[in-house]
């Protein structure tokens, strides 16, 4: 079946966020832990900025989780730059053994989604997802050297400088992966590499029908609905194509590229990225959810899945979307209690952890 | 554990592969499913040429294995170009789930591992990995078009057009995958990207090694390893990093790209591509196992993980190798009696299927 439910208890044990100085000045401000004040991170290029930056975003979650690098088995990842250049580089460093991944700035979820098969079916206890993008290199990779000063029309969106890594494990956390679902390529026929979220709008709308009915859920019963970053006009578009099929998006839903920026910072329809869902689901998701204030939340992260060559040929832009949901089952929820695995070992591990932010 | 034992019966069902007229003319010519005659397949660009082989390579081993498409529940799957958009448009056309991946030359190993865990663990019954490449457009998008006429260094592989398809499936058949190993990402040192074998050697060593130690094997208890594709040189370096540990690899082993060539052919060092592996496999391989020549057979594709910008930018280039194990399970086979989930239903199913090509 496209969503997959996890059975046994699969923690999101603890998640690390870093941003650009643009993004640290953004709504989210509080939540992220680490921004950036030099973006270009002592780097020569932006392509080797954005490898740093991803790795140590890996290095902060496993070291915010409690863990050593040791403790990790396997490395879930992916980036915007061709070849993923960013997380492969990033693996050569961390030497874990190295799942790479692409769907775009669907990304994050595609890795969680994997990483949680893996714990749930006892094939490592500890592993960890994370991906990034930065503005710049995104920028003259997909679109104009920043040199040019291009203008940018109103319908696009901005690629943040920002990332997020998930340590997902066995051992208990207040947050619990309890489904995925995989998304299918869907294309409307949207050609205009400037309006991306009216291209990944009617993925988003179908992995998310399809969680819902698998689930057996209505949209009402989640606290929270993140997409990725379909931005404002695509995130309009969701709401109406959710409306066609009866299921209303209200205010438990909002977009993680709406969410990243304020009004007053020119960056159109808002961010996009990569990094854009994974920052926002391992600062101000995963702290709500850490302190009880979501029980239950879908992040789907949507994806744009062309390239420069596909665009030029005349092609349209295919769309995907995964998603991931996750649980509050802290000591105070009721699904805790049905949490059997939470053995008196785990709790001895759990207050070695207690340092760790929560 | 980097690697990961499959613990339940998961079957190759059958595979599918597709050449060009180059590949066609070379020692594996009467294994392949087909051969192309025009290898622009009657699209417009070469990229659409591309994507067009890898649809017709994955509805080909489907409809060999005796499903329909609605029977397959994952694609797993990605390729050379950047954003994998061979991969991404072709799970367009399919419809089905997919989880795009992306690991070079080892995409095949990574999308077969993938697909075995999934069946392994029960989230699918059925599910197709494939992957292929386009002399044509890597030769433009990694080094320079054809046009121009470039003289091509004495150490350069030919990336070859052409694919496989495998259909993963609980269903028997006479192939099983009973391993898989993850590879961690490894760099000496090279960065010349002209001479990519040798840049890979020290991935394909680490990962054989670490197979063989976690499974307690010896070399010689395979009756065939296979490389992706280090080609001529990278193959020679790869024999002597193992004989530094003791490892011999004998006449049982041979690289795919040096397979997929003869001496005549003015390829240099041998074929390469995500392609390769993946058509050898498909082929000559999955072949003699299904012969039960082969009995037991370590498939370990080789990744070159750089982009033209890392090579630009004065990167070297790191390295990655995943492992496939293949075992031998035919009717004749004492390791078949083992096989408990080979009820009586699923023997229904086999007739059902007997009309394919063993």
């Amino acid at each position: 079946m496209q969503t997959i439910k996890i059975k046994n208890p699969v923690y999101l044990l603890n998640g690390f966020s870093m941003v650009g100085p643009l993004e640290g000045e953004g709504p989210l401000k509080d939540y992220f832990d680490y921004i950036l004040k030099d973006d270009t991170l002592k780097e020569k290029t932006f392509e080797k900025s954005e490898r740093r930056l991803l790795l140590d975003i890996i290095n902060g979650a496993i070291e915010k989780s409690g863990l050593t690098k040791s403790d990790i088995e396997f490395f879930f990842g992916g980036d915007l730059l061709n070849q993923i250049v960013s997380s492969s580089f990033t693996a050569r460093e961390l030497s874990l053994p190295f799942i790479g991944m692409y769907s775009a700035c669907a990304t994050m979820a595609e890795a969680l989604a994997l990483s949680a098969i893996f714990i749930d079916n006892g094939l490592a206890s500890n592993v960890i997802a994370g991906t990034c993008t930065h503005f710049s290199s995104a920028e003259r990779q997909y679109r104009f050297p920043l040199e040019l000063g291009n203008q940018r029309p109103p319908t696009a969106q901005w690629t943040i400088t920002g990332g997020g890594a998930s340590v997902i494990s066995k051992l208990p956390s207040n947050v619990r992966i309890s489904a995925v679902t995989f998304g299918k390529v869907i294309d409307y026929g949207i050609d205009d590499v400037n309006n991306m979220g009216a291209a990944m709008a009617p993925a988003a709308s179908d992995t998310i029908c399809t969680h819902l009915t698998n689930m057996k859920a209505k949209s009402n019963d989640y606290d929270f609905i993140a997409t990725g970053d379909l931005g404002k006009l695509g995130s309009e578009i969701l709401i109406d194509l959710m409306e066609q099929r009866d299921i209303i998006l209200g205010k438990n839903y909002a977009d993680c590229g709406c969410m990243m920026f304020n009004k007053t910072q020119r960056v159109f329809m808002g961010g996009s990225g990569a990094g854009c869902s994974a920052s926002v689901l391992n600062s101000y998701i995963l702290h709500k959810l850490n302190a009880g204030e979501f029980k239950r939340v879908l992040l789907v992260s949507t994806g744009a899945l062309m390239s420069t060559t596909t665009a030029q040929q005349g092609d349209t832009i295919p769309g995907i979307a995964h998603a991931v949901e996750l649980e509050y089952v802290g000591k105070d929820s009721k699904s805790n209690s049905n949490n059997k695995q939470r053995s008196k070992s785990n709790k001895l591990k759990e207050n070695k952890h207690s340092k760790r932010k929560s």
